[in-house]
């Protein structure tokens, strides 16, 4: 059996579950490898991926004798053996965050169990990356860093946000990213006012701000970066150091063990003598998924761990004038992190 | 107000609830042409959008006073401003195939009321489009004709089934789709016989198969195409004419009023007749999303109603040897339906 369902199944042994029902596909995908529809049931003994007739073929063909995997076509199970995989009435652990409401009473009904909330059990597990994951991570920021590169040598005045954003997108693909961890930012001018702008057709012009937010998946893990550049002059330079200083000020807070909330009180504090809006969290956790858990906010005490990987972000934002966001992906290490999208952060002016 | 959340509040009227708290972001667009993370929050008297700082301008700026609807920015928002949107333990609708069980916990708690499920109903205003949806349908199915076109004018030998998928999406941007409605499937050879293939490095050769699968999003509407084409040869001409045919005869069982099941099952047995598994449904809505509901299945009685937009996709595949599978995207009227994507469905071979 693979590492990571023996861990998973430690977890359900210390929460008293027989057992745990896996939709998520993602969670799937980190649990088996497999990328298909379908749900893995990890009993104590025996774990089954139960697939349709779209996706047998291919997992059939990937699965190894070593991961102890039976795989069943839903087509050829009867309602009664699904009451089979777990005892009647048993204490069986579903993802709570992912099954909608009704999904959950389907499964009630299918399995004949009691569903236990796992508090995002698998998701904890894949917050703690192993090595071939931050190998994966790494090499995602280093095509990050090159499409950065290109960027500054391509952005041309008379360009729109648009005509950009797919250059840079293709460079991406092209140098190798097995994909994209999220849709490319680029927003210019007052656009970058909005943390969640989408590239239009605003032509890029002297003067401008351009905010630049992207990141390259490699074999399915995610890189996430974020720069602001100037066109010709800098007007911002006061509010770009800012942001900067909040960066390495929030970034050398963390290590392993660090309690996020403090820090991230101490950057809010800041924000505040200076007379700026908060207008999204300092950051996230990422990995096959670009937003991951924990988010990097002052709700409640969490905790860092070595190996978790972190996207740190702060920004500013006056609505309808501008916006600077810097972000970087950082390795949660023993004594501290270490950045891994290693772009210029000075003040560039193209 | 809009005519979309008028219907609304007439169907919570006739199943007398006080209101309906709407999250999913596809609904949330439809009923109100804001794409932004929040909550729509649709009472008997006031409409009211919670969305957050990163969207607040892009949200305040596209909304028209006659929409009637409010604009509150949750971090204005204390726990007991929730509490007011409804009555305590009134009987609010909520979309329990949307919403996960952490969630439906928490708006519980948010709202103080008794959330009721509302089995899909902004899902089913969805079903029946509107002219302009219709128009948008048009258009994004126009695109897909012509990607198809473009792939028979390029499709050559030794071109990989990525290199085929990349050019035909660069395609259909360049020729006005605002996205794509999924990643295109190009499945050749042994890979056809998966329904779910995604486009690998497989080299497109002399006496395939090629499946393809795709579909453009035009102002965000989709269309949904299949097409199966052969390289050099046909060996499969009865069985694709099968296929052909189950497609024709499933159809002109279709019009405004038809009961999806019987026809279905009809075409179930002229499979069994022939030794052909079922490895998916015949088809399957569709709109703002690829696939919505109703599914073209025969689990239920379930009826067409004028205006709904349905792809039709009948298939058949013999594992590691071939797949076949022709889909077109049409629209349900009083007499019958009509075919809106128009490729030629003869056996070709390039």
């Amino acid at each position: 059996m693979n590492e990571r369902i023996k861990k998973l199944k430690e977890e359900l042994k210390k929460h008293e579950l027989s057992g745990i029902i896996v939709t998520n596909p993602i969670n799937v995908k980190y649990l088996t490898g497999l990328f298909a529809e379908g749900t893995l049931i990890v009993g104590r003994y025996e774990n089954i991926f139960i697939t349709d007739s779209r996706y047998i073929e291919d997992v059939t063909n990937s699965i190894k004798v070593e991961d102890e995997l039976v795989v069943e076509n839903s087509k050829n199970l009867k309602d009664v053996d699904y009451e089979h995989y777990f005892l009647r009435d048993s204490q069986v652990g579903f993802e709570e965050n992912y099954v909608t409401y009704a999904d959950y009473k389907d499964l009630m009904a299918t399995y004949k169990v009691d569903l236990v909330e796992t508090e995002s059990m698998v998701e904890k597990l894949r917050s703690v990356k192993d090595e071939e994951e931050i190998r994966n991570i790494r090499k995602a920021c280093e095509i990050t860093d090159k499409a950065f590169e290109y960027i500054i040598n391509n952005l041309k005045f008379g360009m729109t946000e648009k005509q950009l954003a797919y250059k840079v997108e293709r460079f991406m693909l092209s140098e190798g990213a097995s994909g994209l961890a999220f849709d490319t930012i680029i927003a210019s001018g007052e656009e970058s006012s909005k943390p969640h702008s989408e590239p239009n057709e605003r032509v890029i012009k002297q003067g401008d701000i351009v905010l630049i937010d992207m990141g390259a998946k490699y074999n399915g893990y995610c890189a996430d970066m974020s720069r602001t550049v100037f066109v010709g002059e800098c007007r911002f330079e006061k509010e770009y150091n800012f942001v900067l200083e909040q960066q390495r000020k929030i970034v050398s807070g963390f290590k392993a063990g660090s309690n996020i909330k403090p820090v991230i009180d101490m950057a809010y504090k800041d924000y505040e003598v200076e007379g700026y809006d908060v207008m999204h969290a300092f950051g996230h956790s990422l990995g096959l998924e670009v937003h991951e858990n924990p988010v990097l906010r002052n709700k409640d005490d969490e905790y860092l761990e070595k190996n978790y990987v972190i996207a740190v972000e702060p920004g500013i934002y006056e609505i309808g004038k501008f916006g600077i966001r810097i972000e970087d992906t950082y390795l949660v290490t023993n004594d501290g992190v270490e950045q891994l999208t290693k772009s210029d952060k000075s003040i560039i002016i193209v």
